[in-house]
């Protein structure tokens, strides 16, 4: 574990995958000098992803917002979203019957390809549940909490059927105190309430990587050894990076700090190869 | 492990402990017989109290939804609750500050001696943290939950303080399929987020029979020998009455059914000593 | 919580609990002064108990080690241990069949009046489950762990019979940086393998303050009020003192130190009302 | 979920994968019949793969121990086991130092490359923490568990290095009625005692299902709805294949029986596509 400046470590890879909360962006907005940094890694001919846990947004409305702070520098393509491996997987399985969703309308119409295949549970009867085949926790909002849970819960006592969790995120910063609870804590919920483990999706699971390996192979010969992971959570950016077998560098402007990334590392057991003040 | 019929129980004990739910009354009302069962109890010269995992009613109130149902043979005097041991806990220990609770505006009155000591969640501003001693799980009702839940982890993120959990089940039955989400569950999807233990009332832990234990003691002399824990739960009644070392029995009118009574047993290992049908 | 010398508090209160392990000793021999410190509490009329999670040996074989490294004022009454309460259990309840044990002769010896009716894991014959009608986790020597853990592993699977854990405590120190696994690893382990939960026996459990504070009642009128418990470690010590609404003072001797206090208070939230160096 | 005879299953898929223990083979040996229908798999042009947790042999030695039993359709490169992984891994990462093993020699030797990279737990001295850069869980077998695990525990206290789970399993099948404990549990165990959580590879994660799937794709074009995964354990086998995107058939030659197929399902939530009684 060395402590490295960021700039120092980009021309030691062929691609580097980003997180983008706490690393390219805060609640605040851009993180300073990210555009420029991600400028100059296109400049040094090196490939980008960004790989999030998000399962809200198409990849095309991520790179509207990222524009909207001064982030100009990622196009859809670039972007490997929880969200995408949810619909990989909806679209791939032949799931009989309707999808129940937890989440806005606007995070079901980009999962669900045809038009009336997801139900929001605002709109699910409990009598209903002969012709529901799945459930889908996909954001924290677009439901009452209260009923949505409960209606999920007597709907999977009911009948057995897939729950996904297509982001799996336990809770996101809001402000530098503050933080608000993800759909991850939602579907954990569930899953102890029923004592039944849900097919989950995000980091640090190895899918999200994998896809953007296999993406990048169609550009390119890369092995695992070109790759850098840079993310602020240990447990999630650092952990899946070391499990899938690239080299891992942790940034202190998220959720872990100058001041914490000690006690963090020392506690988790999670070592980064590196760390680094922040990608700016 | 024997199957017997309640009434032959009976006069094996000095002391029988029932739970409420699922053993006296149900969703639907009074369980057929109940009322007459403990007239029975009584004029045997047996002494009973309920023992209930419930912090939204004073025993007043319980007492008069009892009657409601036509259940007339308990009184105050003989319900303990899970509110109870946290009302003791906060009257007893001298907490700085005021309490944050989750719950209704009712099971607040009961819980706080003091007018204005304990602050509902829905009243709480994030930054007003700095007067908080306490925060008290009480209801699933009574707030909005992703309001509430957010506010509490944003409060406990911030301040260190007890937080007490006045009722530890997950659920509870609502009508013959479907079941409603319980304080319980509420504090530890909390607990889960913050990596945090909680102080918890309630069965299976030993506070709630020690204190129905000590108040037999002031009637009487009585060993743990003439004590038989009635319950319709292996993981809170049936586990908690084993591990205080008195006698137990599972009924089959609530959380556990002829149907499933085997596999519950086999699964969990927790093996009552009598399996009853019903009490009534 | 405030940080204060240990000897400033003595006369705050009438009767002060103790840990043993990190409070009153440690690897190394008596923790110094403590001898004197008991001297000194006993001199202002102070009543003392010691309450250690110890299923090992009996409370008079504890006296005398105590006796061995200068501490002599404990006497056999005053001490609590985790295996007193597995003893009461056991003795109280009627448990048909024999009880298979995991822990040395010496323990099992204190654990079960009667000869013959405790067989260690040692000596037992996979085949021969039919006469067996309880499990007790002792102790973590006296039988070879791979032999002893999957023989009870396949037992509990052959027969539904209660397990008793006496001891819960995972590790304990036995150099300044190492530590050994306790009994309660072990009954953990075999816990989730079977995915079922034991009869546990220790702090932070109830029982054992439970037991304390009325053998104190025979012999005086004292209030929860009048009771300080001194521990090393905030899981159990401290976090089942304020459970149990006693006052607690945290000692910065053993599992908690003067480094990783703040750090433990701030990630557990399990705060003592006090902080000491040592009771020395 | 179907019932279906397995044969009828064959001629819809153009790839299969398989367990292998209670699926190809048991304790008493081959399944009934198991290599006649891979003959038959093969007979039909479609390929199979074999994906089995183990990290205590190489292939080679694999192939061998199944032709021993009368299996003998299955070559090396057939076979994906998730040592395999954990080799990968190893390889791939370049970790300073040495890795310290719990395992057998003969496992040691299949995934250390370099002779002398990799110290049994046998050999370590805890004073020599200094050169040791990584932790591999291998096998149940080749040190005495009492010793080995206190070792790791302390090892791992006083140095924080990646430590690799080569086989989650908690449990294996050994007779009819009796199983052993297997190297995850003990990981799991370490992994308690530290409050860490480690690298873990073998079913149900990905990493084995796209491995086995990229390996299919130097022989030809196939899509995840070509290939069908068989096994005999539902959280594993099963919740694997559901979550890697193809189609799943789980049989009732091992952890499943007919008698425990459906409390099992409808427990867990994980529902296979089709249910077999045997592949043979």
């Amino acid at each position: 574990m060395k402590y490295e400046s960021f700039h120092n470590l980009i021309p030691k890879y062929k691609v580097i995958f980003f997180d983008s909360y706490g690393v390219l962006k805060t609640y605040r907005g851009m993180i300073d000098g990210a555009n420029d940094t991600l400028k100059s890694v296109k400049d040094q001919g090196i490939l980008f992803k960004v790989l999030t846990n998000d399962a809200s947004r198409s990849p095309e409305q991520m790179v509207e917002s990222l524009r909207d702070i001064g982030l100009d520098q990622v196009s859809p393509s670039d972007i490997v979203t929880s969200g995408m491996m949810a619909k990989d997987f909806l679209d791939n399985k032949r799931l009989n019957g309707k999808s129940i969703y937890l989440g806005t309308k606007n995070s079901a119409e980009y999962i669900f390809n045809e038009p009336g295949s997801g139900i929001s549970i605002r709109d699910y009867n409990v009598e209903d549940f002969d012709q529901i085949g799945s459930v889908v926790f996909l954001d924290d909002e677009g439901y009452e909490w209260e009923v949505g849970v409960n209606k999920i819960v007597n709907l999977l006592r009911r009948k057995v059927v897939p729950a996904i969790v297509a982001n799996s995120d336990l809770i996101y910063p809001v402000s530098k105190m503050d933080v608000s609870i993800a759909t991850g804590s939602i579907a954990l919920l569930v899953e102890h309430i029923l004592n039944r483990r849900f097919i989950h999706f995000g980091k640090p699971d190895s899918p999200m990587y994998h896809y953007a390996f296999q993406n990048l192979l169609e550009s390119g010969s890369y092995s695992k050894k070109d790759v850098l992971m840079v993310g602020d959570t240990l447990h999630t950016d650092i952990l899946g990076g070391i499990k899938f077998g690239v080299d891992t560098a942790l940034v202190c402007t998220g959720n872990t700090t100058q001041e914490n990334v000690h006690v963090a590392v020392e506690s988790t057991g999670i070592k980064p190869d590196y760390i680094c003040d922040s990608i700016g």
